[in-house]
């Protein structure tokens, strides 16, 4: 059994993380670790863990001791240092934060507001979006786990792109998410009084997962993508769908797109493309790893609708981690993550 | 007092518009019908109406009779024929539903699947969106009461076109309404553990209040708009907000479009312009007959991103449809309708 | 126009005050206090109050001194210096805490852990329960406005007590109240992700309202008056449901009971018994000042159980605090609280 | 792989039995049948199940033929001859309905309106509450599977009932339940905008399964239990908290219930006995088999107020039958079982 640990456990992805990861198969919770619970057991925490471990939050330099594989979720700025202790002891880290997923400094320094701690880091990291770096994350120890809105919108627009069918600029990403991607620190907006029974947008053309978007998604068009993105606040407690706007080069016909997407996804586990005429929802998803991609054109047939789903805290999130450590450690990419969606 | 009616009271809208003409100070609801609940008390279909009122669904002709205004609140292409006998008694008829709002019958006919049954009425009717239309609407006996999406998008969109400072295509109108928007008919999409905890669009690229925004969006700009329209399902009661994205003819600056959305609105009782950096959400509207319209651009500042919400069932239907009537009677405006959205 | 003032004005109870106080048609709100935002307006607190009123937090000083009603909305132990000020100037005070609730110091000691600062006040407060109070309120200018549990409890009970039916201990009292009534104040059990989709109870047989009830119960008993009383937490906004247990002396007739509920609330405009075979909901009331009230029995015919509902803020809070006041100023018991439940 | 079947697999019980079979390493699902859907693929019916199984809905009669073990999820009534053939058959049935979860005939005709199609099955059917029966379990065919509201209260009260401590008469259980208990099939008070928001119990004194309670409490106390039953319906998709009272025979002292509670359950790996101090809540159980009870006394401490939550869907239908295959079967009692719940 892999040794594998959590640091940030706590957290809400920390947490996922751990849910999961005591179910999978091959691998051994060994530590955790959690600034604000030290020396409390996880159990104390999340009640739900009550009689199904009695793992205790320890201390970070413990979890990168006692592990093979070590799992950063933490608020941004803090994976890097830890991240090189992890290396530097060959040990393999999956950050879930934004820390290494964007390759561009500056823009680093211009959305987050500081520059790189450990820089030559990142010369190392690879993008852990696996339908797209699948190859790279086998032989890489240092995984930048994608954001939850990013992995819906660049698996909904990478077969357009890599087909180089649409336009590069005024692609419009409307997206939706679950207040669970606030985290669990308490706001007033997500306050249940004031959070239930609404809904709005929130960071309008600033946030910050702005840049990781266009960046992949220049990647997987060789040449600049530049996007509109609004987030939204659901009064629901997971998932996220994303609205995707874009115009084609050329007069499409939808029935040729609906099968380029099935033809490109014909290989990864966890997307599945919906038949033309029905509708990607988030319930499709919840509580699973899949990703949903359904199909449709405007009534001028002049703009092609991608939406776009997953749980934002298992595909945007703990299991597209445990996707990536399944791929480094050679298992199979579905290890620990068969999971279906509740009906309900 | 004045008299007034509705028919078909025991559907959503119906309801919402008796619940709100029991306190209007100078109307009285003098008769109400119902196919589906005819002889029975209202507060027996509704019982939040128990002691509040008597009243018993009768059949439309005793609406007709008795009432000096009279609502019909009915699916599309039930109106027309009602409409009629209310003119021709020299009646005031305010139609809630779709019958009326297009002006051409060739759209009509391709969105709704059929041709105007009382041609001859369709030159009579006015479009009731008081903030474009209220001179129209002082001396007309026969109102469309408009949808509830196109409120939020034609009132988010109307200073910048009637001051020619967008493109007119390529819009992006993307929408989320609550649940009561789809009414009291009963379908697995709005079963309680199929919709709560959810979210997803439906009708993506037919929906039929697209021709109705593109008509008025044209009116306003006095030349052709063209939009992209998805609406979508949200796990609430009450409320719609529309994000839209347009693109500005010249290089804008924010805090312009600031003074001249505060400007265009500063008569207009109902609609409130939130200062720059603040957000509009449904909780600012929910159960009043207010749109709260708020102004942002994209990080590259090349899009403009209005937010436009309201209470589907109050401007969005029955606030709307009094506020007509107000306008009509020669009421203030804002007669019953001095509703403060409850801050949770 | 009386003047009237909130003290505690950003708080939900003191919002819901300011909503319903602006709405009503013979007093003037001329002052509002916050200690956390004062000079703010409350529009930029919530933003529901934009162009609605201009009205900026001040002093509770101010509040005295410009006003001839003052509403108290203040945690616990906060309430009774103001309160001697207010008197002490011939103002009209009504608490909306729980200062004066209790006449017992010794029980007042016991579960709010102080003694009363002004004994002297304690003897001139009413409690403000108007269906059993109204005499006592109409010569009183200092109120004791109940809790919002109690409320739904009382009113369950008050004809079955009056009229020696029913057993005076072994009252089962299971509540369930909306997320408002734990205020605004940031919890984990009230982030929107902790308490969606949850349902739990709290303080199980600790809660500070059990000898409120008790007390009440027993002067309407005119005897000793013991319960079990259990509160949940809904994941709602708004309103709070009490199904109440308790066994009658005789064997009952249903039919009978439920025309002593009639006969006894016949005057009181805010108490609606639901026709036998009908089931009290918290949709019944959410947004006015009402109590609906249905009448059981179990299968065995040995127990009743009644069902009261009310909407915790305002029948459970700001809506009886303006009651009390109606009724102190000689206003009709009504005035500025004819709100009908919206159906949805 | 025993070969498993689902008769009635689209309505919700069936569609949580397929999720969780699917995942399940001892068994192969080999037949479902609908009469709504039959010929149809079942991930068609609920999308979730696209690219997880082929199914199709097929006849009753192929599902008997195909399987070893048939999980019948019908309304009730309808069971008793499909019963029949599998038992002829040497088939395992076991039934998530109704019928043969009372033993007295008289009760089944009261309660349910027929008498038993066939009376000499039920000389061999095992209630199916493993915590109670494991041993005749282990040596049976055919199992009534409990009804959900049944299982909180029985495992809840069990080991009060065994050691005799609490009084017979007079238990109230006051019980929640989410929408899904009500099943797929549309009605009004399951419909999104009615029941959203809102909380109101049903069936007050007249629900089904009030006899199955008090049978199985009465066996567990070897003497008559008379309860009186409330069930109430919660604005969430699952779960079920029931709050107890009962009434101690002699003076008690909660730490010794505990500790009871505790060496009761002590070899039963689905009921967690939260610490002194500590609620249930329906989010430690939703989407796992556990259940969660925590103990409570009143403020006067003569009453025992026990809370007991499970997911409705799981330990209250789908997952309990699993528990009882796997008995049968001879597997771990927790294999396919080993759910933890979300903490959010």
């Amino acid at each position: 059994m892999v040794k594998v640990g959590i640091i940030g456990a706590t957290g809400y992805v920390g947490a996922e993380l751990l849910r999961l990861l005591l179910s999978h198969p091959k691998v051994e919770v060994a530590a955790l670790s959690s600034v604000s619970f030290e020396g409390q057991e996880i159990s104390n925490v999340y009640k739900t863990f009550l009689n199904k471990t009695n793992l205790i939050c320890n201390s970070m330099d413990d979890v990168v001791e006692k592990c093979d594989v070590i799992f950063t979720a933490l608020p941004h700025g803090l994976s890097e240092d830890i991240a090189k202790k992890a290396i530097e002891n060959n040990k393999i880290c999956i950050d879930m934060g934004a820390d290494f997923r964007l390759s561009n400094e500056d823009d680093y320094e211009k959305w987050y507001g500081k520059k790189f701690s450990q820089p030559e880091l990142h010369t190392k990291s690879v993008y852990g979006l696996p339908e797209l770096n699948k190859e790279k994350i086998k032989n890489c120890s240092l995984i930048a786990n994608p954001g939850c809105y990013p992995t819906t919108i660049e698996l909904g627009l990478m077969p357009l792109l890599k087909n180089s069918l649409i336009k590069l600029d005024g692609i419009i990403c409307d997206s939706k998410s679950g207040t669970t991607g606030a985290g669990r620190s308490l706001a007033l907006n997500t306050h249940f009084p004031e959070e239930n029974e609404t809904f709005a947008p929130y960071k309008v053309g600033a946030h910050r997962h702005t840049p990781e978007i266009e960046e992949t998604l220049s990647v997987m068009a060789n040449d600049k993508v530049s996007i509109t993105f609004t987030p939204h606040l659901l009064p629901i407690n997971r998932g996220i769908l994303s609205t995707i706007y874009c115009t084609p080069k050329n007069k499409v016909n939808l029935e040729e797109i609906y099968k380029l997407y099935v033809e490109f996804y014909k290989d990864k586990p966890f997307v599945n493309i919906l038949p033309l005429g029905e509708i990607a929802s988030i319930k499709n998803v919840r509580l699973s790893n899949d990703c949903y991609i359904s199909l449709h054109l405007n009534h001028r047939e002049d703009q092609i609708i991608v939406v776009s789903t997953i749980d934002n805290m298992i595909k945007g999130a703990a299991g597209q981690g445990i996707q990536n450590m399944n791929i480094i450690l050679g298992f199979d990419e579905t290890e620990g993550l068969n999971l279906i969606a509740p009906a309900f």
